[in-house]
């Protein structure tokens, strides 16, 4: 069975050293809140959580899956009692308001803890995850009576929350949705229609489940501007806001899947549901993208946690496995043959997966920082808000692509083991091929990257991040021990607006060039970004060296990831920039009836 | 569920235009019998076999899997039935020997019925493939005597055979094998011992199964040297050549794995069964490699078969999905939304597909003359073998890496439903996932090609193999049409010499360059390969419109896929050759207490 360890020491390089967070925090107005003590016992605390209770339900989890009974869903074993002690924690309330119960902590440090989860058992921290994005919705589109009666409850923890968008025969595309909301006398609405693919959509850990829904009203315009935004929840509150009657909310059935078993993925029918409007009339969409954006993120950190313990894991199992001689002549000769961690191709896998990880892990962390700034509001809210936004498709479809390809190298260190169920290699792999998916597939990323983020506001906010990654190659220019890493990515950031802007050229005469570079797009913007928080990395770990450290493995083997990183993943770049520059002809040359014309006489 | 159709137009394509299979089968001393009714006849009812028999169990069998019951192993609903249409065919003796009751077809068809196999049911195709494994063996150095009982009842498919190699403690490594084998007085042999991951090592499907074990005896070499193979049957065979008494080998247990649910793979224990050597002593591993060989070219088709049922599933998907406006504007305008296969990366996604197939169906076919040839012995036979030495860790390892990819990208094209197991593609994956494992590695093939196929004979294989692609460019130099697709392939085949020699020269100072640089290298050698068909295909195909025909999507649909594999696959060569020539330094570079440091405190 797999193991995990919470990477305390990388948490807090990133933290501490990289990032500067106790700086950051100092410039929060919840930043007090946020001390060093407090930090302390998140990570601690956190850490055992995430190895002591949520790892061992990890494979449990995935071979019991959910059971569904006549709309109640069964979670597998261990699941509700991890999630009581979850809220006994207090982890719930963590970064929420404190006028709802909430400890009003910065965002930052859930998705710290998240990345805890995430790495430990991802079917089960997408319960509290999916609640969390609820939350937010909440929080900031609904009413104080709804926030008193729905949210303090959430906070709590005792209930829970789900996002119901996607129907049989739209996901991508929510103007095509159906689900009807009718206006009640009495104000409420009755909701009715069917959602697939809700996450937790039921399940036996908490009281009560608030859905939020995507539905029309009767006289609403077409398409994605006549959407509302609707709380649905299994149980009508009672007078004392206690779980009341049954509302019209059913769970048809859920979804057999290739992975993810224990988180209940259900099929939720609404039939004459009373709801309650969230905000304004056909302004759903909007208020659902405050939702998804933090749900995006939570997704790039599934990426990240997926990584971590396949890495973890991939590397015991190297270090053990005797298998073969080193090339180079013996390097264990009392032992019947080497550890495979001794052959190069294996240690490519490994880096593979540690560079993506430690990579992954800086800018999920920068990016956390930028939510806080945007929730502090203020001067550097603009700013910030630009530069999540730029980020947020990066962090979701590049840490879900890295992510897939490390569980998958980490599988493959295995061999033929790999395969087999009891190792847990092949569940990271399963578990890790939805995040391509949800959320917006990576296809869908990449279009928001490129169109709506960069070339909607002719590249404004991307060039606040190149600037950044500017002054700092700027800076390390006459740095030596780092021309390897600096000079290369100054080149392929500069590269990276020059490619915009032949895109965006392009894009003038013929709008599916941008469809046609958009996910090499994302991908290259991808080993760039990574590639600045590397360089960072090994600047921090050069200095640290330079002082004289009792962590020399430490600081070494980042500078010596970052090398890695450098030389075996950033060239990637060179083959995206290739495919970008040929453009979308290729593409759409193709007649339709030409696809099918080798099988289809 | 998924459906499946024989591509038979693209067979045909490479068969009769690209590979001129009819010129081929006449040089032959067997390729009478492959007369145009025999292939015509193997093709429609192979194609009806896939289509109709074994298409319809591939799902039910996935879900189902193999149930194990104390030692006796059931195969899912069908699995038994179809391998007896299959024997009733006559498919399992059509290339063997007809001295043993084969009927003596060439090799190269039975390679096309298994693509057709491997599309429609990768898990029961697996039953009747390690039977041919074993029976090449059997062929090669078994006895007349061991031919006559064995061979001949394998022929006739009423039994079938599987390879025992894999230990607990061992798979690539073979020389690590603890199984041993006791000479007897009566000539056979006590073998006992414990072998994993014996695909088809126990099922209902045949009235008996040989084992083909390696084993070492007492007085045995140390390692690879000192390891013997023998023959252990299930059930030995009676004075009339019936099965007999049961044998003391015994399935353990049966593996939980990520795929191939309806394979059987299994544990088996050998304590003191009854076992006949094949062939001399010491010399197992050898004889092995005659199945190893076969059977690696077989894991490539697998790779090849996924790719290209993934790519039919997806496209018909993409087809029907509808989902958001093309970006220039409605393409469907009477419909609530156009089709997903407007959407320039769906297209990306179906175009790596269909090069893949298309490509790697050519580059088998290839493969298949070859082994006809060295089968056929002669003049051409040391050419023939030589390049089927370099090609076959390119088939195994290159056609299964883009068949994960392929199946992946088949899954992306259904968005969220690819997760779903319903819809079939999740399954793709999943069984693709294995081809990356058995039959060694990526990572395996990797050193094979570079180390022994290529580096150990000084280039010779690898020369004979470019100057094929570099007299093909040279005769193209003035075809105006195709000349983005043939000046990148005439330089990239030029570079692959120039880099083998780069990476021989620091080999003979580092013997873990050769490692460092492997998998790229294989990856850079599978795309020139590739190349070379791609850009021979779109010759065909560009006479072929010349002259006027009646199939022009067909013809239209192999350019415009040549043009965008070129536009968009070949161009990882060049990261390939840059990562290749930053050498293994920063894969060595690590230390082994480095690796684990952010997690290890």
């Amino acid at each position: 069975m797999p193991t995990y360890k919470a990477p305390l020491r990388d948490i807090r390089f990133v933290m501490d050293e990289m990032l500067d967070f106790p700086a950051h925090y100092s410039q929060l107005p919840n930043g007090d809140e946020a001390s060093p003590e407090i930090i302390n016992a998140i990570l601690e605390e956190g850490a055992k959580f995430a190895e002591e209770v949520l790892t061992p339900l990890n494979q449990s989890g995935d071979t019991q899956g959910c059971q569904h009974n006549d709309g109640e869903v069964t979670t597998p074993e261990g699941f509700k009692e991890a999630y009581q002690q979850f809220v006994e924690g207090g982890w719930p309330s963590m970064t929420q308001d404190t006028t709802y119960g909430g400890q009003g902590l910065p965002q930052s440090l859930g998705m710290v803890l998240n990345e805890m989860i995430c790495s430990s058992n991802l079917s089960w921290g997408m319960y509290p995850g999916l609640s969390h994005g609820a939350m937010d919705a909440l929080q900031h589109h609904g009413t104080e009576e709804q926030k008193q009666t729905y949210l303090t409850k959430m906070v709590e923890g005792s209930w829970t929350g789900t996002m119901c968008l996607t129907e049989p025969h739209c996901g991508t595309d929510l103007g095509l949705i159906r689900t009807k909301a009718e206006p009640q006398a009495d104000g409420s609405f009755s909701v009715s229609g069917t959602k697939i693919f809700i996450s937790a959509g039921e399940h036996d850990m908490s009281d009560n489940i608030v859905h939020l829904v995507l539905a029309k009203l009767p006289d609403a315009p077409e398409g994605s501007k006549g959407i509302s935004l609707f709380i649905v929840p299994k149980f009508t509150p009672d007078a004392n806001g206690e779980p009341g009657e049954r509302n019209g909310v059913q769970c048809g059935s859920i979804e057999h899947k290739m992975g993810i078993h224990g988180n209940s993925t259900c099929v939720m029918n609404f039939d004459e549901a009373k709801g309650y409007i969230i905000g304004e009339p056909n302004k759903g969409l909007s208020y659902m993208f405050v939702m998804m954006n933090a749900a995006r993120i939570g997704v790039g950190i599934q990426g990240l946690g997926l990584t971590e313990v396949a890495y973890q894991n991939s590397l015991a199992y190297t270090r053990d496995r005797l298998q073969m001689r080193s090339l180079n002549g013996p390097k264990a000769p009392e032992k019947p043959a080497d550890p495979i961690i001794v052959h190069p191709d294996v240690r490519r896998m490994l880096l593979t997966q540690k560079a993506f990880a430690e990579g992954g892990r800086a800018l999920i962390y920068y990016t956390a920082q930028l939510i806080d700034q945007v929730s502090a509001g203020g001067e550097e809210a603009k700013d910030a808000d630009d530069l999540l936004g730029l980020l947020t498709p990066i962090v979701k479809a590049f840490l879900t692509e890295a992510g897939f390809e490390s569980t998958n190298q980490g599988l493959q260190c295995f061999g033929g083991h790999g395969f087999i169920h009891e190792w847990g290699m092949e569940q990271f792999v399963r578990d890790a091929r939805i995040t391509l998916l949800y959320e917006g597939t990576t296809g869908i990323q990449a279009l928001d990257l490129l169109g709506r983020k960069i070339l909607m506001n002719q590249g404004e906010s991307l060039r606040k991040f190149t600037k950044q990654v500017h002054k700092f190659c700027q800076a390390e220019e006459g740095n030596e021990e780092l021309a390897a890493l600096i000079a290369p990515l100054a080149k392929a950031n500069k590269e990276w607006g020059d490619i915009t802007m032949q895109i965006g050229m392009k894009a003038m005469q013929n709008r599916d060039e941008v469809g046609a570079a958009s996910v090499d797009y994302l991908m290259y913007s991808g080993y760039v970004t990574l590639g600045y928080f590397w360089a960072k990395a090994a600047k921090v770990a050069q200095e640290a060296l330079a002082a004289g450290t009792t962590e020399e493995a430490f600081y070494k083997g980042k500078l010596a990831t970052a090398q890695f990183y450098f030389s075996k993943l950033f060239p990637r770049t060179q083959t995206l920039a290739a495919t970008i520059a040929q453009g979308g002809d290729s593409l759409m040359a193709m007649e339709e009836d030409q696809f099918g014309a080798g099988f289809e006489i």
